[in-house]
């Protein structure tokens, strides 16, 4: 089985991008072409199953279309669970999309989870539930992202799936005005995350792949370079996710440093800013993200 | 609208019962009787769809039995999850089986995102989200548990919802192993769970009903009596969700010291030794679970 390192290494090579595009869908936002195709579809099917056909194939349009120019994409669950049932089948066949496209898919549901619960988390993801007679495919993702409040026990479980190809990327440092609050607090005199990047690094020593990063990552917003070097020294060897790019915050300078290795060791997320670009170029939607993330990727080539 | 503190006051006095019931369904544990009526229908329905109706008659068996045992019922959704869209619909179903009861339902999710996701999470769980002409129900939960790493800009999108009669229950000091590796770390002389706390009482102050009990609480293991004490001093008015009572650990003594107000403040869960309560007293195993619900509640009621 390749390691997801090792996918995610070989994507960004492939593409000359370490750009993943986020996939955030939201009602308000869907282009007037697709709202005029579904809203008639909501008497007949239920608000939940026409609103999530029409993410699907908004979200299959933006993989479409930005394929060329992504190392990966990143679903965020929580717009697809507001759909409930419906919801979540739209995010496996959005997912199935990617894997057409050979992106793997960084599932973003900041899950954590004890013992058997935190299994089951993982298998939601990743696949593999106990059915009557054979295991059950689950949204069959690449790679997810952890919350790491309740400690290593609550990792573990996810990051055994690594063993199978997968991938784990922790809270670390996010790009929130709230994240500080917790992550920035002193402990032993250093700040609260960089006990979590040496978590991260701990558990991701037993699961090195052949390009030299760890399956094990860590999530480390843009938005504060210096946060970013000291994760960065914490763990040299594992593929940070970078959000809180453009709209948020930081450019390509402060990224150029946390470089690692032959494939970058980091991919920098971009959601709204390219699926939605089709309201700011006024563009059809698809050539609008599709230029959105060329033009991304050609800002951070300076990483590669 | 009422406050939820308030629903699950006056639920804690209705039954004399400070008993949380968990709900974490597991297909290796499911009685016999329920697998060979299930088992033959993978084949026609999937797996994910045989063993999702098998949760769900499972799990409705058990609060029918515990109903009047219990002060409100907590599914876990990972163990949901895993069967996809269509475990996500068996939980909506287990949920409104609990209403039918008039058992409040604290959703166990341990979400946490900012924001706009962090929004999503709070309408996946209460409902609202948009759809093209009217809102979607979502599984119409009546509480939630948070993770709090993100800090406070990802707990408010939660706490919003207590304004329509919702509850946020927020990790502080949890019961497995591990807890101890972030949420015990000393910050500015205190450990890092009780500045968690602290985050809840200001978060939960805007919301307090009228029986003196926030709408916002805290999830604080029973396996450290003195985490649960510096955590009730931190809330004097918070409802407290205790994991942790019997197979894990702490009785009924280390509960009756963090007591506060007419309704005792806090709900004991109860998981595994409830549901499968039948594999150890090989009875049927509604009626197992209505004995060991009922004499943990008798257990308890020193507290109220």
């Amino acid at each position: 089985m390749q390691h997801f390192s090792d996918r995610l290494a070989a994507a960004i090579r492939a593409r000359r991008s370490v750009v993943c595009v986020g996939l955030d869908p939201v009602l308000e936002r869907m282009p007037p072409a697709l709202v005029a195709k579904y809203r008639p579809q909501a008497a007949e099917l239920g608000e939940d199953e026409a609103v999530a056909a029409c993410f699907q194939e908004f979200c299959s349009g933006i993989i479409d279309a930005v394929a060329g120019f992504a190392a990966c994409a990143k679903p965020q669950a929580a717009f697809f669970e507001q759909y409930g049932a419906a919801g979540w089948r739209a995010l496996g066949a959005v997912i199935r999309c990617a894997h057409e496209h050979e992106l793997p898919v960084i599932l973003d549901v900041k899950r954590g989870d004890i013992a058997s619960t935190g299994a089951a988390y993982g298998r939601a993801a990743f696949g593999g539930a106990p059915g009557f007679a054979a295991p059950v495919a689950g949204l069959a993702a690449d790679a997810l992202t952890a919350s790491p409040y309740l400690g290593d026990d609550s990792l573990e479980p996810l990051v055994a799936h690594c063993a199978d190809g997968k991938g784990v990327f922790v809270l670390t440092r996010t790009s929130n005005p709230g994240a500080a609050l917790l992550q920035e607090r002193e402990v032993e005199g250093q700040p609260l995350y960089v006990c979590v990047a040496e978590l991260v690094a701990r558990l991701g020593a037993a699961h090195m792949g052949d390009a030299g990063y760890s399956d094990v990552g860590a999530v480390v917003g843009a938005t504060s370079p210096a946060s970013l070097r000291l994760v960065r020294e914490a763990l040299p060897h594992a593929f940070l996710l970078v959000p809180g790019y453009g709209a948020q915050g930081a450019g390509a300078d402060a990224l150029a440093d946390v470089a690692a290795g032959g494939a970058a060791g980091f991919v920098v997320n971009a959601s709204r800013s390219i699926i939605y670009a089709w309201q700011t170029e006024t563009a059809e939607y698809r050539r609008a993200a599709a230029g959105a993330a060329e033009s991304m990727r050609n800002d951070l080539a300076s990483a590669l």
